[in-house]
C-alpha cells in the first residue's frame, strides 16, 4: 500500500476514533460526579480511544508496528510504525474545554511519512504525507504569511516534564519582542493551527513523539519551517519542538535557544 | 420590564448577533484574499454585528442607554445601560481560531445587573443576572471546585494597552507556584470558562468594561469570587480583572498584586 492510500485510510480511522472520544467528551459531566471519578472516566476514555485506534490500524495495516501513549508497543514486520496519541490535550478534555485532538503519525526509515490531527469538536482534520502537501478537510494548506514576530501570535507549550523556567523565559522573550503568545494546552492542535496560518509559530521545550511528529510534518508540508529531528530519536526520548512560518522561524529559534537548556 | 425578562430577551438578541458573526467567521477566507482586505472585512463584521445588536436592543428596550466598542454611546432615560462587545477575541476571529464571543452586559445604579457571553462556534450561551444565578445554555452553573492553584489552570490575558512586564510577572508567578496558565485570547470566553469550572481563575491587568463586566457577573453568580469594581468607573476607564474559585482567589490576587502596578 502506498502512502497516499495509507493516509486516506488513516483519515477514516481518526474520524471513527474522534467520534468515540466525542461521545465521552459530551457526556462526561452527566456520567460522573466527583473529581476522582471524573479522572478515572477520562483515563478510560483515553485508553478506549487508543484501543479502537489500534484495532482499526491493525485491521488495515496488519504488518505495521504500533506505538501508543497508553499501551505497550506492537512490533511490525513492514518497517512502518504508527504512533498514536488518542487524546492530545487531556487537561482540556477533562475540564470541558473544546481544544483536544486525536493524533496519529506514520513513521518509516526514521522519518515521519504521514500525519493526521483530527479535531472532533470542530470537525477539522489536518493531514499530510511527506512530499504530498498538507490539507485541512481535504483543502490544501499553503503558508505564505509575511508577518514578523511582532505582528502576530505564537503558541507556547509546557509540561511538568521540564523545569518551569524554560517557558517563563520563552514567554518573556516573545512578549519583549512584541509578539503575543497563545497557550491552548493542546500541542498538536497548536501545531495544526500553525499549518493553517492561525498561529505564526509554536515552541515547546519537550514534547513526546506522539504529541508532535504528526504536527511537525503537517507544518512542513504546508510550507512552514520545522526544526529538524530524527523521528526514531523522538519516539525514544521526545525532544524540543520549534516550528514557524519562514518569516518568524529564525527569530523564534533564537528566543528558544536563549530560553531552553542546550540540547545534547 | 424586570431583569428576568430583560435577560431572556438579551439571550435571544445575542443568538441573532452570533448568527450574523458566525456567517462572517465561516466565509472570511473565501471572501477576501490579502491581509489588508481581511482586516477591513473583520472590522466591518465587528461593526455590523454591533449595529444589529444595537438595533435589536433599541427595539426591545427603547428607553435604555447603549454603549458599544464601535460606535458613539446612545443616552437613555431609564437609568439602564447596555454595554456591547460585538466580537470579543477579534484576533482569534481574524486568524480563524474558534475562540471568540458576542458579549452584552446591562448596567444600572453602578452595578452590572445582567450579563451574556455567547459563543456561536460551540453553541454555548453563558448568562447571569444579579441575584438570579448563572447558567450555561439554561443549566445552572455552580462552582464548588476545591482544587488549589497548583492543581489546575488559570487563564491570563494581556493587551498592548499595558506594559508587557505585568503579564510576564503574572505568568512567572503562576508557573512558579505550580499552576498551569492558559491564554486563549478572548477575555470574555476565559471568564465564562471560569464560571463553568473549566479554568480555576482568570487575571488581566487591564480590560475594558465591554470585555469583562458580563463575565465578572457570570462568575460571581456561579459562586466564584470577583475583585469588586464600580461598573460605572469600569465603563469610563476599564480596570484590572481578577476572578477565581473561592479556593484560588486569594493566592491569585496575591500574585496579581505582586505582578501589576498598584491601582490608584
Amino acid at each position: 500500500m502506498d502512502n497516499k492510500q495509507r493516509l486516506e485510510t488513516l483519515v477514516e480511522i481518526c474520524a471513527q476514533a474522534g467520534e468515540l472520544a466525542m461521545g465521552y467528551f459530551e457526556n462526561q459531566n452527566d456520567l460522573v460526579v466527583d473529581r476522582k471519578g471524573h479522572q478515572d472516566f477520562v483515563s478510560q476514555a483515553d485508553r478506549n480511544v487508543e484501543v479502537l485506534t489500534r484495532k482499526l490500524l491493525e485491521e488495515a495495516f496488519p504488518d505495521d508496528g504500533i506505538v501508543g501513549e497508553e499501551d505497550d508497543p506492537k512490533p511490525g514486520t513492514s518497517g512502518f510504525t504508527w504512533v498514536i496519541d488518542p487524546i492530545d490535550g487531556t487537561t482540556n478534555f477533562i475540564n470541558g474545554i473544546p481544544a483536544w485532538t486525536v493524533v496519529v503519525a506514520g513513521v518509516c526509515d526514521g522519518k515521519t511519512q504521514i500525519g493526521v490531527i483530527h479535531d472532533p469538536c470542530h470537525s477539522e482534520t489536518f493531514a499530510a504525507r511527506a512530499g504530498g502537501g498538507a490539507t485541512l478537510n481535504g483543502k490544501a494548506l499553503v503558508l505564505d504569511d509575511p508577518r514578523a514576530l511582532n505582528e502576530g501570535t505564537v503558541g507556547v507549550g509546557y509540561s511538568n516534564r521540564v523545569d518551569a523556567q524554560g517557558v517563563i523565559r520563552l514567554v518573556t522573550g516573545l512578549v519583549e519582542k512584541g509578539a503575543m503568545f497563545h497557550r491552548n494546552a493542546s500541542g498538536a492542535l497548536s501545531l495544526a493551527y500553525v499549518a493553517a496560518g492561525r498561529l505564526l509559530g509554536y515552541a515547546e521545550e519537550h514534547m513526546n513523539a506522539w504529541d508532535c511528529i504528526a504536527g511537525q510534518l503537517i507544518v512542513a508540508e504546508a510550507g512552514g519551517v520545522v526544526e529538524e529531528q530524527d523521528a526514531d530519536a523522538m519516539i525514544a526520548d521526545g525532544g524540543r519542538v520549534i516550528v514557524g512560518t519562514s518569516a518568524v522561524f529564525k527569530p523564534l529559534l533564537a528566543i528558544c535557544e536563549a530560553s531552553f537548556p542546550p540540547t545534547t
